[in-house]
């Protein structure tokens, strides 16, 4: 299907800068051009399928670069309590009985919800199993990701089966939709050799089925709780004197293809190997505050020069992968809390949303912006509402004011996935009642 | 008209709790009748416009206890620069121009979105113009309000003359829709004198208006900013020892009917004060973020037993009245800050948002709650979407995962105003218009 995207204001978040009155051309998976409307209806005059985008704005699908996608189906299930009694009380004994299929189904939710929020693709890191799993469903409903396996010590033997699965089947494929990654969960969780071990295996497995344009990554939990060090000393005996990331960059695990998920309890000294070492971050704000771990300090990311997104973790600790929210809570908490509204500005957010959000992915070759031969993942947002009235500007109503139910139209890989709110690839109704299903299921054998 | 909303889940905040499958019945502006679907059917057979509730969440309409309602017109036209260059560049210069049409128009932007977002009460401090003024907006609309007008020592006679005729003019009209309030500005822009004769003319207005139930209230933005102590030396040249509660209580203007707005910056003594003298406080933590003020130490406000209400502040500081962004930003940041997921749960967050937002405005024998006998301010929520799926817990869902655009069917003073997201009172393209209008003016004579 073709597309001629018409009228509206492009954020491109690339070369293009913003365009007013633009238009977008797209062909397959992929924006062909973009620029002036007048321009492009003198160049294209006939065939596309003409979609209106007056008093609209353009942009460039969210990525969302940390979550657990199955969990969605726990949304809700607790909240409020101190955060050893939330995991060992409730989270715990109920996600132990999370079946593949329930997998499957918490991971089509959080697809349909992303979709539905203006996210086109989502990191997520979760247990895989080869028949039911987080990238079919995503796969299915048309959402990009980055689909991981979480490993842990105590099931090495089954860990690795499950990433070599995952990268044969899923690496590169639903037309390039899926990617995968190797997903350490923590450094509390994983001893030293085999974080190693992981790294080792994630390079293999990128000589097997990846590329430098199309790698797998590795995606790990770090510095998310004050005790962090304490966990590791608890667990594996080791004392650290210096920082997390001083102690992973010892193991020689870090890069350019690690994206941190957290990263709350950072000295200068881990700052500086975030920086050197280019690992990306994925700042977590409403999940950070909610479970009490603390406060990120991206200032000081930011001006070392490190690479910054967004994730919303999942919905047990969100309890909503919406990516707008995400960027207000950002763009608002750092300034609050440094008492200084300067720290970072609306454009700086979007940014940390859209490109640099590719760029912690290492998918910002195809994604992340509105760009020609990038990837066609647009967004088409309904300014027409009164609480995007008046326009002064429309990147400050991205962040501060536009809600995710703005969103109208979604295109992912070239694919019209929800139009004027409708999801196109999947019956949500029916979505929802296999995740209600689910619940019921659950609660059951938890006799609740 | 009489209305049956059937077979939701009632969240009363008040002495019936939660009814599941239950029915409230409305009679003129009131609440008549409530409890389970099948006993109201039972009773109320014949009449009554009946509304389907069934997949639905009822609450009492939402409280909003601090803003500036005209200010919407300046949404998004300055963010992120530091406070007095904000101020000074940018709020004050364009302000300045802001005719009593303006005035108008604001807050019929901010009425109409304060309902599409479940807010059924604001409490408005702005300048007050005999003929076009926020009350005049918002009884248009349907809105309840307490509208006030902002008091500066350097505007003594013209205060006093508008404080009068407000009250006169506007106090329990519009079928009691509307109340008014005296607003002293802030400790540092009204000498004690002044603040003194403000807290005499509330108390004669009160007598000449007024009544035990149905009050003139006091609404003054205290403690705001680290400096304000600083800001009074140098305005009045008194030297606080203590904090500016101490400062207040010292001239004997403090009381249950005293709101005061952000309280930012407070000693123990002051929350002593704040709990003892019964006065109100109005939590505004998107402003108060945004704007690099600070964070309210609410947990002990709490603690103390204080009454806590929950306001967004203007569009300028926030960028949008939605009660729903702040309840969960007001839940995640005190835990994140206090590194303490306990400080608070969803419920007493959606306390504050309602029956201790009514309590806060001195107007809780009438509203804050579903109850027979109060006046029927009433939000419906569609609960059937993907992202409030599944259901375990809907004051859960409330505070952390439902978006104002939820929000379907608005009741105030027994009145549908919002129904399916259409708003019945006014033409909301042209208010859109109206305020686009306002805004090319005031560029204009600020030659932008």
């Amino acid at each position: 299907m073709e597309f001629l995207i018409e009228n509206g204001t492009i954020i491109s978040m690339g070369k293009n800068g913003i365009i007013r009155q633009g238009s977008v051309v797209i062909e397959r998976d992929e924006i062909v051009d973009l620029g002036k409307a007048d321009y492009i209806k003198h160049k294209y005059p006939r065939g596309y399928e003409r979609i209106d985008a007056k008093n609209k704005v353009v942009i460039p699908g969210l990525i969302n670069t940390h979550h657990h996608a199955a969990m969605s189906l726990l949304r809700g299930y607790a909240d409020d309590y101190p955060l050893q009694e939330w995991l060992e009380k409730w989270i715990w004994p109920l996600e132990k009985h999370m079946s593949k299929h329930d997998i499957y189904v918490g991971a089509l939710l959080t697809a349909v919800e992303s979709i539905m929020s203006g996210t086109t693709t989502v990191n997520s890191m979760y247990h895989y199993f080869p028949e039911e799993n987080e990238a079919k469903a995503f796969s299915e409903i048309g959402l990009r990701g980055v689909i991981g396996h979480v490993c842990f010590s105590w099931r090495k033997d089954e860990d690795k089966k499950a990433l070599e699965d995952l990268a044969r089947n899923w690496h590169g494929q639903a037309n390039g939709l899926i990617r995968v990654s190797v997903d350490p969960h923590a450094p509390y969780t994983v001893d030293p050799d085999y974080m190693v071990e992981l790294k080792q295996i994630k390079d293999e497995l990128n000589m097997k089925y990846g590329s430098s344009e199309n790698p797998i990554i590795w995606h790990i939990h770090v510095a998310e709780t004050k005790d962090e060090k304490e966990k590791i000393r608890q667990a594996f005996g080791i004392n650290l004197k210096n920082g997390i990331f001083s102690y992973l960059n010892s193991l020689n695990v870090l890069g350019k293809d690690v994206l941190a998920a957290h990263c709350v309890w950072l000295n200068d000294e881990d700052i500086a190997i975030i920086k050197e070492r280019n690992v990306k971050v994925s700042h977590n704000p409403v999940s950070n505050l909610k479970l009490a771990s603390g406060i990120s300090p991206i200032p000081k990311l930011l001006k070392a020069g490190a690479t910054v997104s967004l994730g919303t973790d999942s919905a047990c600790s969100n309890n909503s992968p919406d990516i707008f929210e995400t960027m207000k809570v950002t763009a608002l908490l750092h300034k609050g809390v440094n008492l200084d509204p300067t720290v970072m500005n609306a454009e700086q957010v979007l940014r940390m949303a859209t490109i640099d959000g590719a760029k912690a992915l290492c998918w910002e070759k195809e994604i992340g912006s509105i760009e020609k031969g990038k990837k066609a993942d647009i967004v088409i947002i309904d300014f027409n509402k009164p609480h995007l009235c008046p326009i002064y500007n429309e990147i400050s109503h991205l962040v501060y004011s536009v809600k995710s139910a703005d969103v109208e139209t979604v295109f992912i890989n070239g694919k019209l996935v929800m139009e004027k709110r409708t999801i196109k690839t999947v019956n949500v109704k029916e979505v929802m009642k296999k995740a209600e299903k689910c619940r019921e299921r659950l609660l059951r054998i938890v006799g609740k």
